[in-house]
């Protein structure tokens, strides 16, 4: 799985201290799903298909394209079926999050590639976001589980606060290494681990994905994190040193915190193609493509860009 | 001079994959300088004497207090003997930037404790700062070295666009290493690497400072980071990973990039600080007291603040 890259900042005769990175890494656009449920003003469905469809035609290769939660709860993907429709015969992977039975059941009927099956690391978290705890949620999430596998749907499981929680504060590492044991004893072959809050600091990230990626050297592991102090690249950048080579990241950083609702949202997927170009970890993704679809989004949106790469070249006419 | 530090994050008995990083680190408060010499709004003298005494109060022990360059090229730091006189007396050291032989005198006259020589690692942006290619450079940062050994005042020699160049584009690590080379032999024994433009990346310092460090085991290198592209906190991490434990920052991010004018500014001292404790590396910096600092800094300047941890903190009324 950790393909080792060539070198293309040290130089020759000096290279004494090579960094090992993947040579490939997969980045997971969120920001259907994560950024749009979250903006004041509700993008309208068929500029969310047309944001999709540029998307796969950048290069990106799996979309969190929408939410199948109860439209109560969020309103903004009340299109969820016909969001997915449009999109799910495009040939990349089109994953939806889902929070429960019904949600998969629309998702599939709704013909979606993949599921995103959420759950918190926390009871706290878990109960606010979920309203069960969570032994229940780890109990519902194994029946979804098994049920996409027999309708062949692919599945990865994100463990929400997975480095801290609103509520409960520090999380430890055995509490979220016990969640993916029983998650992997049931069948789970891909798991993020979602800094939800973006409170996770790169020692950390480093620490814990080597322990994790050891004990379960067989599953895809992934990282999903918010840049709220800043620290979003730091992250990626220690998950990328222990070998991990999926990221979720959200176009022009889309997508806020709840607990802080002017902190910056997930990491910009700008920033993190500009990062990985600059270090020679190839992503397939076209990074000038990517700032035009910022641009056309955010425009619809009328709010203000949250990508530092965007900002730069947005002065430099992109 | 790299100690290594307890782990605060990893549990006990998954304590298989330990970080090692620098115990404590020195944060060099660059922003009375870097910063104030590119605000719109010219802080009055007073405030700036008032702002360093409370980044003193805070905990910092080394201030780039201000620069002595001809006012013509910096009007915002005219006042830079005011300040020095001011400030020199007070129980930390106080640096200034010196460009040349009047500005080092001029600074050595108000009671300067330490001197950052500064010149460009390329001859493109050395000749358009400094007027003078990069071997005029050296020679003249060894004259000054020598006449601040002979004046007992602390030396730290920056080497701007050590990681990048927006003139000549990639710099390479041999180019930078020879000029390292010729000062550390004509009696430099502090360095700092600056990314004057915020285009360095993780791996790049990583793999960079382990080979600096190593050719020179005696000297005490540095690094200053801009946020222009998102990356500071990440090359600060790498920086850490690499041994190195000073680090300069700037207080609410103060301090533009010249070629990108809307572009983030240097690596915020509130981030680099929540970085620090959230990975149980030790400031002594009251991380409080920074935030109250720069609360009141910024209501003079009237701009915006660009540090994600005072966005966070300050929706909880810090």
């Amino acid at each position: 799985m950790n393909q080792l890259t060539h070198d293309p900042v040290a130089d020759g005769k000096m290279r004494r201290n090579k960094v090992d990175l993947p040579l490939n890494v997969n980045i997971v656009e969120v920001g259907p799903r994560d950024g749009l449920q979250n903006t004041a003003e509700n993008l309208e469905t068929d500029k969310k298909i047309t944001l999709i469809k540029s998307l796969v035609a950048a290069g990106v290769k799996e979309i969190e394209a929408t939410s199948f939660v109860h439209p109560k709860w969020i309103p903004n993907l009340a299109d969820a079926e016909e969001v997915m429709r449009a999109v799910s015969d495009l040939p990349v992977t089109m994953f939806a999050l889902i929070p429960n039975e019904v949600g998969y059941n629309r998702a599939k009927e709704a013909g979606v590639d993949g599921v995103t099956l959420v759950m918190s690391v926390t009871d706290g978290h878990n109960l606010k976001n979920l309203n069960r705890d969570t032994r229940a949620s780890i109990k519902e999430t194994i029946h979804l589980l098994h049920k996409a596998l027999r309708d062949q749907i692919q599945v990865r499981v994100s463990l929400s606060v997975a480095f801290g929680c609103p509520f409960q504060g520090n999380v430890h590492l055995d509490e979220v290494v016990q969640i993916i044991d029983q998650l992997v004893e049931n069948g789970a072959t891909r798991m993020g681990l979602c800094d939800t809050i973006g409170v996770a600091n790169p020692r950390q990230v480093k620490e814990w994905m080597k322990v994790i990626t050891t004990m379960h050297p067989d599953v895809l592991f992934e990282l999903h994190f918010h840049n709220t102090y800043g620290r979003g690249l730091a992250n990626v950048f220690a998950g990328l040193e222990s070998g991990i080579h999926y990221f979720d990241a959200s176009i022009g950083g889309l997508g806020g915190c709840p607990y802080a609702p002017n902190a910056s949202g997930n990491v910009a997927t700008e920033d993190v193609l500009n990062m990985m170009s600059e270090m020679g970890v190839e992503t397939n993704i076209d990074e000038t493509k990517m700032l035009e679809i910022t641009q056309t989004l955010f425009q619809h949106l009328e709010i203000d860009v949250d990508s530092q790469v965007y900002k730069v070249k947005k002065e430099s006419n992109l």
